[in-house]
């Protein structure tokens, strides 16, 4: 028998390894909040719910009706019983809103990334990958085979320089990046991303997660505000958990790139298709969204609020493309405390810490939602401020780096 | 500009692509249902809804009422905003079910394979994983980064073999396998599966998708009923989309090890939070299971009933261990065919060709479901046999290989 490297059974390594989380100050714990909050608890600017239709009272009916006309879950894989004509109605709203040819719904955000990264590239590809995307790309790149070069963060001409140097047995390239990136909230050059795709052949697969809801034309989009929306070499991914506030995802692309997923993507394939609930949800938030345009116009507006008075009162916040704001925090045990003094004076924020973080600076996160009143976040970047510590103001280490942007 | 090998754009490769699966009759299309169909519609056995709860009134009113309380959307990560007390008191009540210290609950099953392999295996890893392992397991095998060792389906000296024969730099080890395999429905040998990591000091991480609600006491699932439940070196996945109705999935293990999830699985810091209408109807339908666990042993007669209707008739299926039985069909072509003949005699079922089969072979599959009476399913394993193509009759080629089972 070979020695396991273990003292206490197979498991046994898991205790050394909480010791070093715990010292780096990078444990993580649940804090399950209760459904009162919403009402009654803390100012709530941590989820990614922008729009605030998460608990919009047509958003909630069209969950609730969509259960009750097709029960509680899809009952098996999209290919077999799990799709549903309301399945079908999504897909085609969310392509025509978008504005591309054809649209697939998945159950997470994270399963259309890997669906579509997976299903486009092999091991006879390459990716070229920004450093900043999310993990659910870097999941995909990884799970896809392909042959992935990491690019600087927002850098076109790196991206091209990678395809370009392609070796000769690569006989697919693709260009993969956040539009609006997790944690920042900054928006990816995606003219001169798409330009830098195109001179060299390679496709373009954009992750709209924080785009869709909230940029471009009553919110359609981050690909559809660059042109870039039904393209015949473009391919975009959003959510339906965040602007939409639902639960789900989707890839939209040229129809035969939608086709080739239903029939390849594993994700897909084998994976139970979305709640009807969830598909209900999306379904009516977008319907809502497309009456009341105004609502992700209002959801930067708000970001932008935010920042100003952040960066007026000395912290360093990253000028938002979208509805989130962060602020970087000297260390990970103080974001933490951070997070936590917000939260005691009756706010509740994202605290980002490493793995979280591409480039290994702890924040906090804002999401800058559409349904709050000025006078809400005026106060909301009040307590940031009145919370922060010392070395996060003014000439503190962690002031925006400006090699970044 | 490097050639990209591609005709007409970057996914100009595609159309060759579809070609291919076409004429290899592997090109998939969904057919939508409508919501009338489950009334009026062909007889569903084609689903995984194994206790015929989706669209219980009770579970419906848990899914409808927890949208109502929580909203659409879980609005953020689990470890941001999307934690509540639904969560917890779901995971809580999972954990005591299935005899685990404590249970996480996932967007989905897939998403709990992903993160219980990715996050207790890596690159000095070695997981020896079952040949006819679902997809999302062998994608979770691919994306942990560990060393991989495929072994023969349920072999256990072969699991054996290749924990003793591991290199000296691997320092743990994992044995992984459905507990019923998704396709033909069979059961793992655990006991002597856990025997073989037990004697070579590896863990064990077993995916209760198919055995959880329906095998064991009370459908406890298929690792409580071998007594590995709650076993220090013992992890198991189960789904929420299938015998509970419902959608999402969850890791049952020691306390540490789902803290260490918690801390490090990338599908669960990176993925929004199960919508709550979905947390709601898996907790309202485990506990309608607990009140009627008579539910699950029904779903298993179904299909031992199912099973001796179809073998009479001289068609190779597979002896039932769980609610799955499937029939090898003599093509993908002929697969495709038969069920659209059970559709048209009104009975829907599942058609399974590659890569959705791990052999190879194209295959019906029927779900027993619990709340069908002996007379439906007469009549479906009727609709089967009267539709069977005359090479998967008895002395067809098709016949199950003694080599398997
Ligand atoms: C950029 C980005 N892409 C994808 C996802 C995954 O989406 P989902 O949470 O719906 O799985 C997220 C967040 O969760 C994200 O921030
Ligand atoms: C054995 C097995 N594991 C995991 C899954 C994935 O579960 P889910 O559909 O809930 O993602 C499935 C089926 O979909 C399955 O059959």
């Amino acid at each position: 028998m070979t020695v396991t490297g273990t003292s206490e059974g197979p498991f046994g390594w898991i205790g050394a390894e909480r010791d070093r989380l715990r010292g780096a100050g990078l444990e993580r714990g649940l804090r399950p909040r209760t459904a009162d909050e919403a009402d009654a608890g803390p100012l709530d600017l941590a989820g990614n719910d922008y729009l605030g239709l998460s608990r919009h009272p047509e958003v909630v009916a069209a969950a609730t009706g969509a259960a009750r006309r097709w029960g509680a879950g899809a009952t098996g894989s999209r290919l077999v019983s799990g799709s549903t004509t309301l399945h079908a109605e999504l897909e085609a709203e969310l392509a025509e809103f978008t504005g591309f040819e054809n649209a697939l719904v998945f159950s997470s955000g994270y399963a259309a990334n890997l669906a579509a990264l997976t299903a486009l590239a092999g091991r006879d590809a390459l990716i070229v990958s920004d450093a900043a995307n999310h993990a659910s790309l870097i999941d995909g790149c990884r799970l896809s085979r392909a042959a992935v070069a990491v690019a600087p963060h927002a850098d076109p001409w790196a991206v091209a320089g990678a395809l370009a140097g392609r070796a000769p047995g690569v006989r697919r390239a693709l260009a993969v990046s956040d539009t609006v990136f997790s944690v920042d909230g900054n928006a990816a050059p995606l003219p001169a991303l798409a330009a830098a795709a195109r001179a060299h052949g390679a496709a373009l697969v954009l992750d709209d997660a924080h785009g869709f809801g909230v940029v471009g034309e009553g919110g359609r989009g981050a690909v559809h505000a660059a042109g870039l929306a039904g393209a015949a070499d473009v391919v975009a991914t959003v959510t339906l958990s965040k602007a939409l506030g639902a639960q789900g995802g989707a890839v939209l692309g040229p129809a035969p790139v939608i086709a080739h997923l239903v029939s390849t993507a594993r994700t897909f394939v084998f994976d139970t298709g979305l709640a009807p609930a969830a598909a209900g949800a999306a379904l009516g938030a977008l319907r809502l969204l497309r009456r009341e345009p105004e609502r992700a116009a209002r959801a930067g507006e708000a970001a932008r609020l935010l920042h100003g008075r952040l960066t007026a009162a000395g912290l360093a916040a990253a000028r938002p493309d979208a509805a989130v704001v962060s602020v970087r925090a000297p260390s990970p045990g103080a974001a933490v405390r951070w997070a936590a003094d917000c939260r005691r004076a009756g706010l509740a924020v994202g605290c980002f810490r490493p793995p979280s973080v591409p480039d290994g600076v702890s924040r906090l996160r804002l999401s800058a939602r559409a349904d709050l009143a000025a006078g809400e976040l005026a106060r909301a970047a009040g307590i940031v401020v009145a919370t922060a510590p010392r070395e996060a103001v003014d000439g503190g280490a962690v002031r925006e780096s400006p090699a970044r942007r």
